[in-house]
Order: C-alpha cells, then sequence, then structure tokens
C-alpha cells in the first residue's frame, strides 16, 4: 500500500480550523488573572461527525475522562468543552456529577445531545469544581464561537505553559483539499503515555471511526507517547480527534490507499504538537533527544531512556554545563535493563564520549560545543549487541522548574 | 531468644573509635581546595579481625567495589583506604590496575597483606584516577594513624556532604563493654539500595564472621536501603564493617542470646548513621518520613513509597507549601501498584488529608502549621485491604539541589 506520489504535507505553526469546525476561548473565573482564558470549546457542525480519544494510562482517572471513554464508545463526538485551573481529579462522586453537568450546560446551549458533548478539565488536583464559573462560561463560550476562534480555544486550555502549541498542515485526499488542525497544552508532569497533556486535533477529512481510531493511536505513540518533561503521568491526560467530512472526499477506510497519506498528515501534526511541548517544559532551557540502541530489545531501549529522562542527577546537569555521561551510565546500571557495562558507548551529536564502558576521552573544546547548544542528541549503545532500540524527546531540569513547582 | 535486659543503647553524634582501631584523614591533593581532606584510613591493629561489606547494586559497578567484594568473600580484613574527588567508575582494566595499586600501596606501608587492605573511592565517574596524589597520600595518612583520627577520616570521605556524619554507641557482652562507631557520608545520587554512599563501622566486639555479615544485613536493610535523595544508585556504594575482638568478649554467633542485643546496637548505630543523610540531603530543606499501608503487599508499598520519593512535582511541591498530596495520589495512579481509587486515604501527621479518593478537606491552618515545619510524616493508604507496608525517609528537592548539581 503505498501511497499517491504528493509532496510531504507541510506543518506550519498557525491553527486554521478546518471547514465546518467553530471554536472559542473565555475568561470563565476559574483563574484569579482576568486575563487569562480558562475555558475553551470546539463543534464540528456537521452531524456525520466522528470522533477518537486516547486517554491517561494513569489508574487514578479524572472525571471528564471516565465520562470521555465512555462517550467515545461509539466513535460519535461533535464538541468538547474544556476547563482550566481544577483538573476535577479525585473529587469523588460530586466530581463525576460536575462533569456531567458540565457536558449538559455545553449540550444544551448549542441544541446537541449529550451524548455527543465531551468534557476536559487540567488544573489542581483534589478541589471540588466550582460550577459558578461554569455556568458564566458556557453561554460566553457558545456565543464565541468563529470559525476564527482556534487561537482563543488554544490559550483557554492552558496551565502553566508560557504559550499556546499549534499547528496546521494540508493535504489532498481524491482529489479534495484536506485539513487538519490542531492545538495542545502541556509543560510540566509530562511522561509518554500522555501526561498532563490536553490535545485536540480537528480535521475536515471524511474516515470510519476505525480508521480515525487507528490514525490517532499511531500518531500518538510516535509523538505524545515519545517526549517526558518530569515523568509524571497526571489523571487527565486526553487526546481528542475529531473528523467532520466537510472536506467531502469520499469516506477513508484503512484498506484505501490514501490512508497511508492521511496518518502521514496525522504523525506530522502530533509529532510537530509534542516537540512543541518539550520546548515548553516547565522551566527548561534544553532540548535533549535520546537515543539508544545495541538494547535487548525496543522495550529494553525505551525502558533505559525513560530511566535517563528521569534521574534528577542527569537533568539538572543538563542544566548547567556538566557532561552528564558518567550519571547516565550510572542510570543504565542501576535502570533494571540488560547491559554490558564493558561495551557500553555513548555519542553527544556525533561525538564518542564513551566507548568499550569507559571515557572516549572527547576533546573538551569540542564537548563543550555541544553541551552548551540548547538542543543535542545523546546516543547510547547499551552494549548488548541486541538490536532494541528507541528515541524520547526530553528536556533539562532547572532551578526555574523547581520555582514553578514549589507553590 | 530474648536479649538479656540492658537499657537501650544510646547513640552519641561523636566518633569515638573502639579499642584497637586507628584512623586518619588527610588532603593528598585529588581535591583542588587544600582545606578540604580528599583521603581517608582506618585500620584494625588486631590480627583476628574479621570484616564485613555491602555494595551496590548497579549493574555498572566501581573498580573498588568489585575488588572489596572479591576480598570480603572469606569475611576478613584489617583496613581499609579510601579517596574522595574520584570514584574510579567506568574507568576500565587501568581502573582496575589503579584499585590494585593504591590497595597495595596501603598493604605496603601498613606491612599487611594486600588481601587484608579495602579499596573505596567516591567522586566524579569515569576519569581515570591520577596515582599521583594517592601516592603521596597513603604514606602521610598511615603516619597520621592514630585512636583519635576518626574525626579525620569522617572528614576525609566527604564530597558534596555539608558536614561529616558520625555516631558511636556501647554496649556490654558478658560483661564486657564494646563500643560501636561508624561514620558516613552521601547527600545526592542517594536511593535505597545503597546510593553514593560510603559507611564505615568499627566495633571491638568479638564476632564470627558470619554473625557479623548477618548483623550488617540486616542493620542495613534497615537504615541505609530505606532512605531516598533523588532515586540515583550509584556505581560506588559501600558498607563496610570490621569487627576486631579487642573487647574480649566470648566470640558472638547467631545463636548466642547476647547476638540480639549487639544487633539492636547495630541497627540503631545505621539508621542514626542513615537519618544524618536524609537530613545533609543535597540542598534539601524537609525531611519527610513515608509511610504506606493498606497495600497488597509489603514490596508493593515499597515500591509505592520509592515512586512518590523520585517524584519531581512531589519533591519540589515539599520544597514549597504546596500540600501535594494531588501529586502523591497521581504518583500512586501510574506507578504500577494495586490501589482502589475510591479507598485512597491519606494523613499528614494525624490530620486527614484525603479520605475514600477524596479531599477530607482538612483545616487549611492546621496543614499550613505541618507543611511549614521542616519534618513531618505523610501516611498512604492505597485501600486495597491489604495488609502490605512500608516506611521510606526522603527529603525535599530544591533550586539548591539544582545549583549542585548543575556543575
Amino acid at each position: 500500500m503505498t501511497p499517491p506520489s504528493q509532496p510531504a504535507p507541510e506543518y506550519q505553526s498557525i491553527l486554521k480550523l478546518p471547514k465546518g469546525f467553530r471554536a472559542a476561548g473565555v475568561h470563565a473565573g476559574i483563574k484569579a488573572d482576568a486575563a487569562k482564558f480558562d475555558m475553551a470549546m470546539i463543534v464540528s457542525d456537521p452531524p456525520e461527525t466522528v470522533a477518537a480519544g486516547m486517554f491517561t494510562t494513569n489508574k487514578i482517572q479524572a472525571e471528564p475522562v471516565r465520562l470521555g471513554i465512555e462517550r467515545l464508545k461509539n466513535g460519535r463526538a461533535r464538541a468538547v468543552v474544556v476547563n482550566s485551573g481544577n483538573a476535577n481529579a479525585c473529587t469523588g462522586p460530586q466530581g463525576e456529577r460536575d462533569a456531567v453537568e458540565m457536558g449538559r450546560l455545553a449540550a444544551e446551549a448549542l441544541q446537541m445531545p449529550e451524548e455527543e458533548v465531551l468534557v476536559s478539565s487540567t488544573g489542581t488536583i483534589g478541589k471540588p469544581l466550582d460550577l459558578g464559573p461554569i455556568r458564566r462560561g458556557v453561554p460566553a463560550l457558545v456565543s464565541a464561537l468563529s470559525a476564527e476562534g482556534g487561537d482563543a480555544a488554544a490559550s483557554g486550555i492552558l496551565t502553566t505553559d508560557t504559550r499556546p502549541k499549534v499547528c496546521t498542515t494540508h493535504i489532498t485526499l481524491a482529489g479534495k483539499p484536506v485539513t487538519l488542525s490542531g492545538f495542545c497544552k502541556g509543560a510540566g508532569m509530562i511522561e509518554p503515555n500522555m501526561a498532563t497533556m490536553l490535545a485536540y486535533v480537528c480535521t475536515d477529512a471524511a474516515l470510519t471511526p476505525e480508521a480515525l481510531r487507528t490514525a490517532l493511536r499511531t500518531a500518538v505513540n510516535q509523538s505524545f507517547n515519545r517526549i517526558s518533561i518530569d515523568g509524571d503521568t497526571s489523571t487527565n491526560d486526553s487526546v481528542i480527534v475529531f473528523a467532520n467530512g466537510a472536506a467531502e472526499n469520499p469516506v477513508l477506510t484503512e484498506a484505501d490507499p490514501e490512508f497511508a497519506l492521511f496518518q502521514t498528515a496525522m504523525n506530522g501534526l502530533l509529532f510537530d504538537l509534542a516537540m512543541k511541548i518539550v520546548w515548553d517544559g516547565e522551566g527548561m532551557t534544553k532540548f535533549i533527544e535520546l537515543r539508544a540502541l545495541g538494547a535487548a530489545n525496543d522495550a529494553e531501549a525505551d525502558k533505559a531512556l525513560r530511566a535517563v529522562a528521569t534521574s534528577f542527577l542527569v537533568k539538572t546537569g543538563w542544566a548547567g554545563t556538566y557532561p552528564v555521561w558518567g550519571r547516565i551510565v550510572d542510570v543504565l546500571g542501576y535502570c533494571g535493563v540488560e547491559v554490558d557495562p564493558n561495551r557500553i558507548a555513548m555519542w553527544y551529536d556525533e561525538l564518542p564520549v564513551m566507548r568499550e564502558g569507559m571515557s572516549a576521552f572527547p576533546d573538551k573544546a569540542d564537548l563543550e560545543k555541544i553541551i552548551k547548544g540548547n538542543r543535542y542528541t545523546i546516543t547510547m549503545d547499551l552494549g548488548t549487541g541486541g538490536s532494541g532500540s528507541a528515541v524520547l524527546y526530553t528536556c533539562d531540569c532547572t532551578e526555574e522548574y523547581v520555582r514553578i513547582n514549589m507553590f
């Protein structure tokens, strides 16, 4: 199944909603700062809209997550209402009623069945959701909905993020121009398997619910599940995609040769958004691409990289100008994966820093040039001779990260 | 087997070497700062001295660790020579030769068989050991050895520690006064299973090598293996104990009723030293005792506490005045242990903060009083109804921790 020859999709850092979508963001009063939006809404007008979602792997799921999993079982939803500032997690039966009520208020204002409306929350865990601001925010959102409202919505979902994260791309399916666009939030509590992260993707392509679900899962595994800020996986992570068919392409199935093209675009869009999350990691100053090879298998390579990416010593070392390969090899030794201590090798970008389990005595100036930059790659060979490999995108841990999370 | 009735041993924060021991610390030139000691030595004069050791669980073992494991197989050693500033880890065949040479130099100066001399190193990983300062340091140490040299030795093993950590206790075995004393280092890269930590214990009790090994293992599992600073387990961790029989008690075996008394003293000594490591954790401002109960089993309780104690979000929250129970329950959800989300409960000291999976709405002033203190206990019930429990001693993660480890 080869995709028809088309130029590779381009990914633009703007948010242009596809045909048939409207969005909005408002300040409803959940956050104290009146200049900050704290609610958002996306609506797809065509009734034939299909939807899919992926949610946190945390055993403690926020109430809106549980609602979303239930409502997306049939592959259908047309709207999502989001609040930032309160996670509505660990809030018990009252939290469940509040999530349902938030969805009901939106459905009523949008004149849609409740089952077609999803709910997301992000913010503090364990604090009951105050429905007062939600009651004021929902009608304000519905009045503000517009095809140009994407940027406002992208602002309404933010918490400690320093900026909105948006992306748009275009492809052609069966001769019809198709748009995919998305936005996301997340800056701390970010770890593969969908940490405190919300992402919404809209496309005017027509797909079956099954094809959309496959495309989402594949794209998430290559993007949001390959990033780590601090190793903490939240109770609220959600990635939701709507496809409304407004582009009028014939309904795409996984068997269609053009599905690969849609998948490529989806992969690229989510990857772009995921990288923007790392670049906005709380207090981050360096973007680090970690690569493992020579592992017994891919799972072991992945495990090693996640251990490296969550080591306090390694991450604080990156923040400085300390060549932390000694700390990295220490992690490889304790993280529980198979290694051959006498064959471990490591590179910073292309520069060998370690070979056969000991220093490769890199040129000090060459090494400093790399580690003083704001982006580099660390490749580690675990030395087992196996063909397992993995990649993970992460960042350093600075004093600023501590300051952000102290209060 | 009840121990004979004796008052519980008292633990003093001084280092009084037991009979038959001499020690020393010097500046040999490994550290740039001439005011800092960077080598230490302990010697037990009686030839009948027995010894035992426990070492890092890291798969990457520093060269001196490999040497120590080998030399302690027969339960005999009479001296240890230590350098700080360089870990002699990931240094390959040359590192192995350097560790052997460091031991040989000490053995020669002490006129002892090489096999009776242990070697420890702590500091930077991956840098070849410069034998120049070692060659100068060894004779200086031997000249300086004295029964009052414990404090100098306790200084000679430090790296980022802000102060020496020492303890002494006394018991009576078969009517003979017996002393146990010890010192340790470790301030970062500390995680249960013996992180970058060196500890030396001396006693003038007479024990069989087997009894000493048992006493050490039991005491370490209740002390050094129950602390966590940052979750990083080093390549160099070592706890070494010498027992030289100078107290002239009949040789103690595990079957002896008085063995329990010796074990109690050993447990208390190591616990005291371990707590001193947490209190000197890099940049720490708060000592946190974590308790888990209601886990499926003890291993699950332990796993949950280790995940909590290594969460960036939780540890930075402790540093501030943020009541992080929401972050803690988030960790319980993703750390892979069995929990019942609707039955999780939590207490800060005696104050309930969470019950039945949601906020217990603690009085704000009561909660603030606790979290503004420099020491408190967090108890979590995982809600499974099981009887698994565990305890772990840890500390917060501050901006100062990041500063210390940036360079």
